[in-house]
């Protein structure tokens, strides 16, 4: 089958490249490293080389490129779309990447800006594109609600009539790497576990509801120092206390309630899923690659790009 | 003037030696970066060096030793004290030098450990001393109440009959150190600003009562990308949202109330003091100087050292 379509999704440190027939159905996938990080300065090589796996496929196939590649960092900035844009009007808003070969359809998809009136702003770049998979998965109208994204930076969107309610971002992954990696935390938190501890993490959840982070935080060293915590358990503790935060946070938010869909690698959604659980919320779990698949599909069958 | 005390504020990365004649008078002052880690495997070797600096010292001179010294990963652990023993009382409680010349009299000052009956714990080790001084300058009613004690960890503490009623450690300092470091914010977070931003700071603190701390900081990058926040004020932002997250925290201590006294360098105590202000709070800067010089005098005039 002659490709139709190809969907990338590019994010800081890797990219995840599908290829759908005229019809929707996956040709082929291919991932690998090649992040906006690693591409820097040589992005259309990149993407070229890519689009060499591929020989079959017509000069003129569109080519949709979501993620962070699309940010000022990246190869060309595809400025962001307000919050109140219907995630399903994306395909209008496709950017042309101005260094691509005559004939060709490279397109970047935009991300999105939400603010409030109290002046709260905050962004995302990529799950935008995932978030349109969903609302196909799901119908436009039961796709209504609150999502969560898990990752280094963990996104909780409300959707609304298919736009943008709120956005809310946690860097709870980032935070989990840096504390991890050096500090007081690390050599616990480095410490082998032969596997996550379910009752730290427990205690860790419900830890966030009554404490300040930064003072949760060092509680970790505290309990460890008096014997309360073995050190092989101080990763899982620290996961509760990022992840919780987060949930304890749905209080501020009167707007989310009802079902919360996490979209997410299955390790990172199961500790939502425990959050949900302990907190007294209801989940549905979207697989992220059906998700990301809906997407593209989406995108192609929308299709009038410029 | 015969040294008859030498008293040794000794941290992470940092000591500071002050010696005292038989009145309690500042004979001389030594500071250098011989910190716990720089030490490790010769503290005895470093200690000696260090008292070599006073030849006419007699061998059985009083050396008390407060900070990480004390640590189990410093010289040699001395155990935290019940947080119900009065500070008063430290000078009792001190712990002898096992790996220390005969006719010496080095001890070690323990740290502090607190409990709720809710099982939050949480530990000090230095800050005690400090607090003992503290004491000594305010006098022993008019010092109880709360205390903040900036830095790498930002201690608070309740005083009450002397003793410590509530202990909360934020990992403040370290935090922004981490993140200025590396990750999402640390490129804005590194920019040259002339000085710092009073009125991004002030933002920050009045975030903090509004989000959650890892929602709150990747709002520094929302704010950068979107054109709301100067790169050069990123980091002033960052630590407005730290240290308001502490300020904002004494909601949850009803028993915290009335003048909070900060005990810190001038330009963290400045920053605290910005932070009461802005809150409705009141606050009384001590020198964090006079304070450790205080507690010097208190554990020699309580000098009964086993």
């Amino acid at each position: 089958m002659t490709p139709a379509f190809i969907g990338i999704d590019w994010g800081t440190t890797h990219r995840r490249a599908t290829v759908l027939d005229v019809q929707g159905r996956v040709l082929a996938q291919h991932s690998d490293a090649d992040g906006m990080l690693a591409c820097a300065g040589r992005f259309r090589a990149s993407l070229e080389a890519l689009l060499q796996r591929w020989p079959e496929a017509p000069p003129d196939v569109p080519v949709v490129m979501a993620g962070m590649v699309g940010a000022v960092s990246g190869w060309q900035e595809a400025p962001y779309l307000d919050a109140a844009t219907p995630l399903t009007e994306l395909a209008r808003h496709l950017v042309p990447v101005r260094d691509a070969p005559a004939g060709s359809r490279w397109r970047l998809v935009p991300g999105y800006r939400w603010q409030d009136d109290a002046g709260h702003v905050d962004v995302m770049r990529g799950e935008e594109t995932q978030l349109l998979g969903a609302l196909r998965l799901l119908g436009q109208v039961a796709g209504d609600g609150c999502y969560v994204l898990p990752g280094t930076h963990s996104k909780w969107v409300q959707l609304r009539g298919g736009a943008v309610e709120s956005l809310r971002t946690y860097m709870s992954g980032e935070l989990f790497a840096l504390l991890r990696e050096r500090g007081t935390l690390s050599a616990a938190m480095q410490t082998a576990a032969d596997a996550p501890d379910a009752q730290a993490f427990a205690r860790g959840v419900a830890e966030a509801g009554e404490r300040a982070l930064s003072n949760a935080l060092f509680g970790v060293r505290a309990r460890v120092v008096t014997g309360q915590l073995a050190p092989a358990s101080a990763a899982s503790y620290v996961s509760g206390l990022l992840l919780g935060a987060e949930w304890h946070d749905l209080r501020r938010w009167p707007e989310a309630n009802g079902t919360v869909r996490v979209i997410g690698e299955p390790a990172l959604a199961k500790h939502h899923a425990a959050c949900a659980e302990q907190l007294g919320h209801v989940v549905q779990l979207l697989d992220v690659q059906a998700v990301q698949l809906a997407a593209w599909q989406a995108l192609q069958a929308q299709g009038n790009m410029r």
